[in-house]
């Protein structure tokens, strides 16, 4: 019997995980998973933004990032 | 027992605070967060919006903000 | 008790007022707000498009402003 | 009493008249509002595509314009 | 008494007629119309893409054609 | 009586034939019609990625192309 | 008779099986599709970031990658 979870329960199971956000214009933003909703709008805690290198470029504390500007999520 | 709240939630307790816009087009504005509604539109008021190294660019009044123009919201 | 209006209340008390739209394209509209709808498809009177300097670049009568096309609208 | 007519009102008005659309991609057509639906979609007749000089580009007899394309619409 | 015909009216009183179609992209594509639905798809017969200078770049049997990507089609 | 089929029809009776892609991007794919549906999401069999040149720059087996990046189908 | 099977038909017979998916902004990604929904959103497992000579530019664990961002998915 194969077992197959739906993407939005992958999202589930990191909630309060650090998940990597790849966005629309190069823009990268690490951070804390706390909440999102069925647009893939999510919310970030203790988020940073990061430069090409990986450093980071600026911290936010939460941020709310629009699910349509999301490429991928990765923990 | 986890307690999620909804990005929603999350702007609803960001109203009458000062947060950050960040938007397409390298646009970036700042105000106090006064209303929004489900498509994330949002209406600021004092808002600035901000030159690449912080500084003030333009100085409005209100502003209603349109929810697909925004990548992220930060308080 | 807190008093939230949405952001469609406030387009509505910026009827018949002088508003700054900015569009996408860097493109930026003036001129008296005289009806919206729930696209924000907006119509204006004595439009003017402004040059960078603010300097008016063409006259309008009337317009109709597609609401997709909108970044944000200031009276 | 407030007298607001909705930006749909507006086109109703123009029908017949000769307006000018303003497009993406710097593209603008002016003709004989004949039609228009909904989505904004409208039918020009005698319609002409102008250089950015205003002078005439090309002559099109009726043209159907996609109202996604539009950015603003002037009589 | 006023006669207007809607959008689609237009369309379909251009069927089996050759039509042009300007598409996003500056794509250009001329071709005998013989099918169109709600979304503006449409499938076009002896369609040919044209040159800037309105040469033949490419000539199809029928094609289909999303209408997201359209711009305006003129007969 | 006039016959005219829906866009849909066409691509139906093009299951099982060699079509092109023309997709947004520039990218061309030629392959076998295997499915499709009403997002003009389609598959392809025996699918190839083409250079300017009409030569074959990438083979593929089946894949999925999501129909929003498409721009026109031929057969 | 003739046995057309759907689009996601097609992804449904890809689980657990590496794909390869080509995504806008020419962002390529290999991994084992482990889940998806009707927005073509997917889940891969031991998913890797292509650089152009097919060699391996990023790991990740799991991913969720949103379908609007796809262009096309080959096993």
């Amino acid at each position: 019997m194969q077992e197959i979870s739906k993407p939005f329960d992958f999202l589930n199971s990191s909630i309060n995980k650090n998940v990597l956000v790849l966005m629309k214009g190069n823009l990268r933003i690490r951070g804390k998973l706390k909440a999102f909703d069925v647009h893939m709008n999510i919310v970030l805690e203790d988020a940073e933004k990061l430069n090409e290198d990986d450093t980071v470029s600026q911290k936010f504390g939460k941020v709310i990032v629009r699910g349509d500007t999301i490429i991928l999520v990765s923990p």
